[in-house]
């Protein structure tokens, strides 16, 4: 269902008003949220106000342009002009209110979207869970007694429970993916240093991507055209495919592995790479080392903030990040760069690499560990784990998410070479019309 | 005079034999290097099996590059095949033996250069005087009293006593720029990461350049275009030019700004950017970070060596590497990041910048301080002061030496934007051409 690029076409061409498909996303926010807690910050006033500018222009005969109405919905770690920047966090409840809005959300107010609310997120964007102490959980639409996934947690949650079309998120080590998995919804995390990250609060400089979330492959192709500041040209040839596994295959649940299989499957012919289990640890490691140690940097005054705004996990991460040694850091950037270009080397014989996406469905608030073969995985720790080697090679992914009968979605990593999003987004549309259960919302389950 | 250019036109001509020109070059070095310094180790029979090899093909019609015969020096931290790569460091003489040349050096010798020898530098390239404390300190040809500059310094000494027409160096915070200047020699330092430094000992990753040293720009552009892979198209239509001033200002003497501005002049008409004091400070702060902590990391292990194979020097910056905070080379990184994208707005308006190279000419050994303006500044820690700004920003420099009759030569920083190399060979071309005096030799003097 192209929830985003129906409403465009409709308030285009003046059959439906953008005032109406705001008051629709409104209401489905006033209907859900109270279950899933996805947002943080509605706009109501500021959202009609736009909405009725937009259907002005439409009367005369101006074009609003490609997102004309379409409601969406931004993590609240992206600057809005004249709002505080809070980012899951309390001890920003108190921040300067923005100057002006962050690029991404700039670009979609351009391009005729309409904001019409924040989202919550894990605190600073520091997890993978949607856990939040300060705010709450965001709760799975599909089941509200699982997890929604983080740390783009309201973003997933709120295109999953149908209260807004698109989404903006930002991945650091999996926030978009793994929300996108576990919610059951398409999620794009582009080529590290590719869009605009102004605006943003910062999480780890050297990861940090913007990104979003929709329904359909269609609408987050129109969301990604618009961040990306043109329209990606897809590829008709055949892909090459291939399956990352090692690693992935051992920390990825039976299930978690299938729908890998399947879905690289319902593209061509593909081998699988085995990524050794040693060099994809010492991946995570390096990784972890760079996350914490520019989230400190980034927020090294929230050290002396008290127990109450910074929760004991998010302090426990900003002392290991302003303790470590900068010869481990600089160590671990070297290791990045090397890590890079052997994977980039890995696109020389293939177009797009599949690899699950979480080890697992989305966990109960209740389940302390998981078992994925002879591990026990604890939620908080090793949700990412699959997420966080790609993030580290700078690669972009759109998470395709794989809908079950009677069951959780589970999410499949379609990755591409740096700045080729185009073979990702091919490779999606001929995942999305495989499994064509991928399109129901929660709602409809 | 070209010496590179007529050497390489003669033998492949078959006027002269490489072997001839090898066997000057050998003469030079036996004549000039006891007084200098500068040369590590000579190769002999190496050089003249490789200038023996280049007459054969030449007897057999076939060209042996565009620097056939050439003699080369390398600055000791490149790796030759089949020897330590000691890099000025007593802890590294027992360093396993190369397996195969560093790029640059390959680079020169698939052209047809013939390696003559490897030349003495700062300990691991942390220094900018040309002094090693294991070594000896490298002398400067044009009056042995004085320093070389370095870390290049042995390089930069050789081409300027007439040993050999061209040399191999690396600048991380200007150890190319600082020796081409003392010595008055031309210098060029590429744009940051635009030049292989496989097999180039590292010092700090984030700054690290190759480049080299010549006597005429039209060798330094042959030298370049060797080590680049393809020959720079320079540009004939008018340069934009300025003069950085303010901190550029402040820390040159009366005659090494008044050459910066004269070189300018001989440019085009040219305004004067000023550089602030307190910006100028915070830059050469966090490069310091940046070097030390990526010294420190690369070569960890000499943290254990004793007192007589590490100098307190540099075992105080390695330790000041060692105990820095991860969190503060976070902020110096992302501080380069964002000088770099200022520095560059700058090109907006401006082709080339220029700037005085060092605060001074080359200080005299005993020299502990020297007074500029009302500024007593010590030659290990200030000479460097103004080229480490320039590379903190990765911009491509080509170093002018302004010789003066009498008097030691002093150099002008001829700044372009990122990977606009010919910018600066134009530059060059029209101050070498303004400043006739800039081809005399030591010897001559």
């Amino acid at each position: 269902m192209n929830r985003a690029l129906e409403i465009a076409t409709d308030v285009r061409a003046g059959r439906r008003s953008a005032v109406d498909a705001t008051r629709d996303s409104l209401a489905a926010i006033a209907r859900e949220n109270a279950a899933i807690n996805a947002f943080h910050h509605v706009f109501h006033d500021e959202a009609f106000e736009r909405a009725a500018h937009i259907d002005r222009l439409v009367a005369q005969g101006i074009d609003p342009g490609p997102l004309a109405g379409v409601p969406f919905a931004a993590k609240s770690l992206f600057d809005i002009e004249g709002h505080a920047t809070i980012a899951g966090s309390r001890a920003r409840l108190d921040a300067p209110k923005a100057q002006r809005d962050a690029d991404a959300v700039a670009r979609l107010r351009q391009a005729g979207a309409v904001l019409v609310g924040t989202t919550h997120m894990d605190e600073l964007a520091c997890g993978a869970t949607g856990e939040n102490p300060h705010f709450g959980s965001v709760r799975n639409p599909r089941d509200i007694d699982r997890m929604s996934g983080g740390s783009s947690s309201g973003s997933a949650a709120a295109v999953a429970a149908g209260c807004v079309p698109l989404a903006l998120g930002s991945d650091t080590n999996g926030s978009i993916r793994a929300p996108a998995a576990l919610c059951g919804v398409w999620g794009v995390k582009p080529t590290f240093g590719r869009l605009s990250r102004r605006g943003a609060l910062p999480y780890a400089d050297s990861l940090d991507c913007i990104g979003g979330f929709a329904s359909s492959v269609d609408d987050l192709a129109a969301l990604y055209a618009i961040l990306d500041g043109h329209t990606t040209r897809e590829r008709r040839d055949a892909l090459k495919v291939a399956v990352l596994g090692g690693f992935f295959q051992t920390y990825a649940s039976q299930e978690a592995w299938d729908v890998a299989l399947q879905s690289a499957a319902s593209i061509g012919p593909c081998e699988i790479i085995v990524m050794p289990e040693d060099d994809m640890q010492r991946v995570r490691g390096a990784a972890t080392i760079v996350s914490n140690v520019e989230v400190a940097a980034a927020h090294a005054n929230l050290l002396d903030a008290s127990d109450e705004t910074v929760s004991p996990r998010l302090r426990t991460r900003l002392l290991a990040g302003a303790l470590s040694s900068a010869s481990w850091y600089a160590r671990a950037l070297r290791y990045q760069q090397r890590f890079r270009a052997r994977m980039s080397r890995l696109f020389a014989d293939f177009d797009v690499l599949i690899a699950p996406c979480t080890p697992f469905e989305a966990p109960r608030f209740c389940d302390a560990t998981i078992m994925v073969g002879t591990h026990a995985l604890e939620p908080a720790k090793h949700l990412g784990m699959l997420t966080q080697p790609v993030s580290f090679a700078g690669l972009p992914v759109i998470t395709a998410p794989i809908m079950r009968e009677g069951r959780m979605p589970l999410g499949v990593q379609i990755i591409g070479a740096a700045n080729d999003e185009a073979a990702c987004f091919t490779a999606a549309r001929r995942i999305e019309q495989s499994f064509t259960n991928t399109q129901r919302v929660s709602t409809e389950t």
